[in-house]
């Protein structure tokens, strides 16, 4: 262990190095278009995104003027209808669809319900369902759900059944369900060549991009990918549970269906016939009526995102992880924390975990001294690292606030012990 | 037809009478809770309820001092994970459930998929779903989805396969799907002797409350409903695509599984477990992240139905309809306006539908007027009688717009001719 001194002169010299980085930040001023708390290092964007400044105006406008003045007329006046379409085009560009291929709706868990469904129809016979044993667990309960409506369907998981996911893939495989960013660890997996290992296998995939749309260049089309679905209260920064969003490649939207058939899906919501005929483009991927001013509240990080070079965030993103890994790994490792995260910055999400025997108190001590992060079981801080009001001098100070916690012990304080619920 | 002498003394007199049952109203104060544009009456609360005046102030708190300055921290602090059952069991009394049965999220489409899986799931063998062969449309599309999904369950229409829904209901029978109150005409469908009928019969029935949820008092406890789902931004005034909700029977909690299994609906929801394990409660039926914005625009809405005495409305809401009907029938039946709603108050919910040959541009010479209400096809004016901000003056107002929509032949306008979406 270092002296005391030793130690001031290399935070000094890191607090040096990052400001330099601050001022040629070619991003910097991107964030003030957010509202974020004085003497708070947020490092939570990658569960919630933080309020764009002009999100307020946004809801006003809608409750007061939408709503409550224009009442039921609004839905055609104000375009409501139209939202989930509109708002699916504007976030197209950010994950390499084109436009008509992407709905905003509902929420991940239940647009993974259909995805899932629609992928088995498009693959009549083939009843293999393979995915991550590890991965968000809510998509696991999902395709379990699915398997729940469809016996004949089997859930065949990367970790369990074998170590590499393309090795699951075969001719009974209907679909591929993966992360493209790891919740926990924020590994990157590769869109090109899982995509193209299920296809040969005759196989679809579907991408769930919630931790990574908004965060760094993703490119659906490219690849061609089949299906997605992703959130945006996390990098898109849509507001507590914002709307999820739909993703289907325009040369799969003629054959598609999914169970979820509710008015808004049909091709004809305001004919009232007997009968559902669904829409037949991406429209067909809507279920039920959708939660308006909560649509709204997405609109503002929408224009943020509108003219971003994703190139720039990506890069950025790469800057910040390795620099906070760069400096955890210099002053913490002797305490025993370890990187948990693709120490390759290509290879890594916007996010960093480092895993730590004690990991539940330390996230409460750092939460304590302003630096927000999170905890995941069974030993994970996360750190989401997003560049747009994110700073160098953000991400020494989070290394910083670290090392202090572990080299005095705070973390063994009473205070921090007490376990909460984590969301 | 009467002189324009005699209707002019016909609608003064008319006014009288109203003026002098609004003076007497106990409710007419609920008015001044609502925001409504001056100078319209808006008998379209039953597509889309006004804003509390108290909202905004809500919105503005979840917005800035929740999200945005809270940011993560407030689903544990600001409570956001407790809410769709806390909402649940404010809005509980409203129907006739006890705490603990009553859940909000998703849309009344997803949760109606939920509930036929769930009842059909609690009656394994059983494979036909009884519905309304013209009840609202959405019901029907998501029974569709759901057989798309277990070819081996049958969808039997009333209208279709049997004049009433009684007749279709056997031994193969694991549900009977229906409305309380009929989305066109307002007719309300008997609790007691349905849910008896089905129960006799093995079956369950899910209820669609969403146009008497908050228009009467719903028991369905006293019936011993099984399922329910309904919305709350008709009645309930929750605001545009207010999440929905979900009622199940405390009795079959412990047995029913749905199959939209989402991390909220998880026993253990933050323990990332690898399987699902649904809730043993009322939160088995949650799945996904809920908008949490939309959500708390329905918290002032609860607060006005909090003590607000259920039977106090219906007997408003049943001598609004009756005097619009009395009045229509005494000025407009030469004209060709027939009623299409039970001509009974007792077995009409909160709204008068009316049909006639020209009702597309008579709605939209209404609504030029300042009277709003709503177009269904293929013929019908459908008004919405909302105890809580209409008063016997707005109706008699109403019914006179109308009336003298159809003595000038206003409606013929061009203007309103143009078929727009109806919402």
């Amino acid at each position: 262990m270092k002296s005391t001194a030793d130690m001031a002169a290399f935070w000094a010299e890191a607090h040096k190095v990052a400001a330099a980085l601050d001022v040629a930040d070619p991003l910097a001023p991107m964030r003030g278009l957010f509202h974020l708390p004085p003497d708070l290092i947020y490092l939570d964007g990658n569960s919630l995104g933080p309020a764009p400044k002009a999100v307020f105006a946004e809801i006003e406008r809608a409750a007061r003027d939408e709503w409550a003045e224009g009442l039921i007329r609004s839905w055609n006046t104000e375009g409501w209808f139209d939202l989930p379409q509109l708002y699916g085009d504007r976030l197209a560009p950010l994950i390499g669809a084109d436009p008509g291929e992407v709905v905003v709706c509902d929420t991940v868990s239940v647009n993974l319900a259909k995805v899932l469904h629609a992928a088995l129809n498009l693959r009549p016979g083939r009843l293999n369902i393979v995915a991550e044993g590890a991965g968000f667990h809510t998509d696991r309960y999902i395709a379990e759900g699915v398997g729940a409506t469809r016996p004949d369907v089997r859930l065949v998981l990367e970790g369990r059944d074998a170590t590499k996911i393309e090795d699951l893939i075969d001719d009974d495989t209907a679909l591929v369900l993966v992360n493209h960013v790891d919740y926990r660890t924020g590994a990157i997996r590769d869109m090109g060549s899982l995509t193209a290992a299920a296809h040969a296998a005759g196989a679809l995939v579907i991408w769930d991009l919630c931790h990574s749309a908004g965060a760094m260049p993703v490119d659906l089309n490219e690849f061609s990918a089949d299906l997605a679905v992703g959130c945006t209260y996390k990098f898109l920064n849509g507001g507590p549970g914002a709307p999820a969003f739909v993703f289907c490649a325009s040369r799969h939207l003629a054959d598609v269906s999914q169970p979820l058939a509710g008015w808004w899906g049909h091709a004809a919501p305001f004919a009232f016939e007997t009968g559902y005929r669904a829409d037949p483009g991406i429209r067909k991927f809507l279920c039920g009526t959708q939660p308006i001013l909560s649509f709204r509240a997405l609109s503002p990080s929408l224009d943020i995102f509108e003219d971003l070079n994703m190139e720039l965030v990506r890069a950025k993103s790469m800057a910040l992880t390795s620099l906070f890994i760069d400096l955890v790994e210099a002053t913490c490792a002797p305490f025993g924390v370890t990187l948990a995260s693709p120490p390759e910055a290509k290879q890594r999400g916007s996010q960093v975990a480092l895993s730590f025997a004690n990991s539940y108190p330390v996230m409460q001590a750092m939460i304590a001294e302003g630096v927000i992060g999170d905890f995941r079981p069974p030993d994970i801080l996360r750190f989401g690292f997003t560049p747009l009001y994110i700073g160098f001098t953000d991400t020494c100070r989070a290394a910083e606030a670290l090392y202090g916690i572990l080299v005095e012990e705070r973390w063994r304080e009473d205070r921090f012990q007490t376990v909460h619920a984590v969301t």
